[in-house]
């Protein structure tokens, strides 16, 4: 049995994690902590979980957690780096959802997060938990960074492209669509449903914090150095990340040629499914998958691709759960379908 | 008091053409007419206008419809021509919403259209119905073939980007979104609400029809030879188009001074707002506006453009009344605010 | 010229009243006023009214507000007692969107909104400003009360089948579901997108304030002394408001007599329109209507009653314009079709 | 290893099926048809089964289908009596999810369904499979029949109330809402995302099929003779049913003592959750539970009962499979989870 604690349960992502881990028999959910739900009973606040998950939020207090095998850091980014620390004492392994172990560059880090990094010292040992590029290394990681949700969607994407050659480095350009989740369960106007419903628009505009972490996945598999420009969305939905990836071809290429380049990328990828058409979000909702799908148009030289995830499976939880399994030798989908 | 016609009234189109009519004192609509919904009353299939739009859909008969100062077609493109030859007989004036008149390439029109022109004769004398292009070329017309939705936001986005040579011409790609009510109302299991509920997906990548339409608007307007790798995609809601235009900068600029450059071209243009943020659909819906934003990332050498515009407004029934008003005479804001 | 002042008008409401009072060419919007929004530019809360709405949010300050003839009152309940009483040195006549003045009863008032009243001496001249029962009223009143949204839309439905002896007064219970706009324009994590997308439930069962007003306002128009089982719910939508309305038949009687009543009852109600077949939120939003339609179960001896609105049209600024129209003598559609 | 058939698979509660079924280790899949869809992958039309169900659809011919221990018939309610029959020989139990079996009554099935029963024969031996009033018998049966969706929220919401005495018989009254996907995948114009986003609207008021259901099922369970007003509604969410449950206090009680009567009820229910507050719908999506809460008004006279399910999950597929279960001899609620 994996004793298991997330830190940070209260939110979106925390939920799912409860969510996928009380369906299995393997895993035991000991402790759930949170920073203003403190006391409250889990289903009280989620009771979609009643009857599957009987716990109170706790307090998170360094150095007295209970021990446990995992834990899951599913906090807002810039709150990871107080609490990975001492729940390396804690916990044999540590998840963490946020994105303060994603970049080795910390100027790069307080640049897009706006803050110093204030645990520079875990990052050497720190791994990127894309399973799809270093699974070999999440295997024998105490710490996970677990990728961001825009920035799973745009790496699995792009990769097979830009690593066979068929994308230009220098001409990528994404606008990408999320579902409201992906913004977190927060008290703000603007996150109101009458705000967003019936409504589309653009936000930070290619100064995402995913930008660094998207550029730097790609530069470490690929030994290029592409550049993205990045523009998220938010749709009126729950779940769910849709991004379309304009890139310039570098070579002369058709759509059934790129479509089995990427097929021969992705063999054997357990949660990577190659389109023959467009990939949707429908498809992927509350699942690990990432659906990926192409078009090439010869007239213009461009290449698109498109790719498709639940930001809150493949894109947080679901893919955090991945990296448990990879890490405990477990079947690398177990509890995920 | 200006006598209307509307020809395919029973669309959505034709519904948002009767909703704005009908609130202005100067024109009257004496004859709507419909495919399959003949003899049916109108605020039977729109009770949104009971009270206001007193009329049954008709069948059209050509030859035999009352004469009327201007006549609106809101039928399907494909049928327009079949009906415009025998309309300006009827009418003094005939705003094509549809897209049989937009192409003067007859060979394009079939590519993208896939079927054969039938009302060649008549494709010298159309005038593309962009105000903020051709407005004295409208002023003169018989026939004005009005803008598909998404070409016209493309097209206001992008102009001028390329005319004041900001975007390279061979670089751009587009990935726009659009309300549901831009397909029609039509019985196809596809459009099933539970289909495209908490969905998002691209279609027609690189083949949609308005890319000749805008390709050929630009290329007109500024003498360049641009081409469009252009992505729709469908979202779940009911009204707008959200198009979000990537391209290379062709010289360095900086987002104040590509702003100020937008806001140059635009200063007179009654329903074009340039906006220091990001625009949204919310801001343009049931409006005649296009609201259009931009970003610059100087890392990446990228210019984008976000316009939004309300797909049944400024994308159709707007357009083809602000087309309407300039033809008359009339302000060209008139019932349209 | 009608110069106005909003106070209030960063809400929901407010906005509504400043869409459509800023098409009018007899109305001028002079001052607008918030809480927390001081200083900041309309356009900027509500891109939307860019380019038709040039004013800052202002402070409210009692005795220094510029003269008018007329002030609306968009404050949530409970705040508009404390600003009626110096906004009727400086605007002719002042209507209140929220709850301080519908209830003449202080001891309902303090029971249902949860505080003392503090304008109690106003309470006399306060004209409950339902034009299809107070009309005359409205005509010479200086302080309206705007009835509640679900309020609006339950008297109107039930009222005819009150006077009219169709239903048992002891037997009226409602449910109703409203668009989220509703719930005003908050930052509180429970009126988040995600927590109310794909779901419905039930709120504040049998204690919503809006009970006495519909009791009291039943009451006054019929004499009768009808109890009111009502259970509202949020639903996932923007605008609107659909009552069920269930009731036991008073008397044998069939569906055909009984719509023919409610046609008798509403003819010459300018916003009231009688249905043959169900009404829909569609079909109102956006405008001042009320739809109303019904069905007899003469097997079960039950008459249903559904009505919808547009809870920021009919249910709160529509209204309110409404009401504006009657106390000015002006036609009381205008502006309002 | 229990085989199954699904006929009908091609529509939304076929689909559902598939998802829960397709999850499991001890049932496999071995035959899927559907009418219009013969001869396609099954994950063509549902790309989110890619990867699980490794199916085409295949016509169903009567005494040629596979033997199978279990068939699931969810083909459209006035099909199924047309399949059974030949099922039963096929495969060892049937359970029918449409309306076809739940009826004794034929001259009830003719007027409620518009059709006369045509295996009029194999109404004896039908089980009504609602697993708290008939596990005993379920797990007898050959052929269940799968309560319907609405049919399954109302009668769990009243049946205490009845049992129990809390409720007088004549004087129900529910508003009930449901999700989209209720109306099956079908190519109607009526279901188009347009006509039913930002939109509410009842249906069939006091004729829904559903009622002799309900009714019978409560006569049968009770021994008392209720009759329900009943009113559907259509909402804009994909999944899911809010039943609001109005009745005549029969005895004077308090919330308190209601919750409680329910609480004991339903102890021991594997999927009947009773809420101290209000059910909603996001806490029974995609799951089999029915969550039921009350409401008393003693000022009134009234209690009023909320239940939500998913109309795919409890109100179908999740009912069938508790159904196969118990018939099976296994854990209620294996493969629910």
């Amino acid at each position: 049995m994996i004793k298991a604690i997330i830190v940070g349960a209260s939110g979106y992502s925390g939920a799912e994690l409860m969510r996928l881990l009380s369906s299995r028999a393997d895993v035991s959910i000991e402790t759930v902590t949170a920073n203003t739900s403190v006391g409250q009973r889990v289903d009280e606040l989620y009771p979609a979980l009643a009857g599957r998950v009987d716990l109170k939020f706790e307090e998170y207090v360094p150095g007295k957690m209970k021990k446990a095998d995992v834990a899951f850091v599913a906090l807002p980014s810039g709150q990871g780096m107080d609490v990975v620390p001492s729940l390396l004492d804690a916990a044999e392994r540590v998840i963490d959802l946020g994105g303060d172990f994603r970049l080795k560059n910390t100027a790069e880090y307080s640049r897009y997060y706006g803050k110093e990094h204030t645990a520079k010292h875990l990052l050497p040992q720190a791994v990127y938990g894309l399973p799809e590029v270093n699974k070999e290394d999440i295997k024998k990681a105490r710490l996970v960074a677990n990728p961001g949700c825009y920035a799973t969607s745009v790496i699995l994407g792009l990769l097979p492209a830009l690593a066979k050659g068929l994308a230009k480095p220098g001409s990528i350009a994404v606008s990408a669509v999320s579902g409201i989740s992906g913004a977190g369960r927060t008290a703000k106007a603007d996150m109101n449903f009458t705000e967003l419903n019936e409504n589309v628009r653009a936000y930070k505009p290619g100064t995402h914090q995913h930008v660094p972490e998207i550029e730097g996945a790609l530069r470490a598999a690929t030994g290029l150095e592409p550049t993205v420009s990045f523009i998220p969305h938010l749709v009126p939905l729950t779940r769910g990340i849709h991004s379309t990836i304009h890139s310039a071809l570098a070579a002369k290429t058709d759509a059934a040629a790129a479509l089995k380049t990427y097929e021969e990328f992705y063999r054997g990828a357990a949660f990577v499914r190659v389109k023959k058409g467009m990939p949707q979000i429908q498809a992927v909702a509350r699942s690990n998958y990432c659906d990926v799908g192409l078009s090439v148009d010869e007239r213009t030289g461009h290449l698109t691709v498109m790719s498709a995830i639940d930001n809150l499976g493949k894109g947080a939880a679901g893919q955090a759960i991945q990296n448990m399994n990879i890490m405990f030798g477990l079947p690398e989908d177990a509890g995920l379908n």
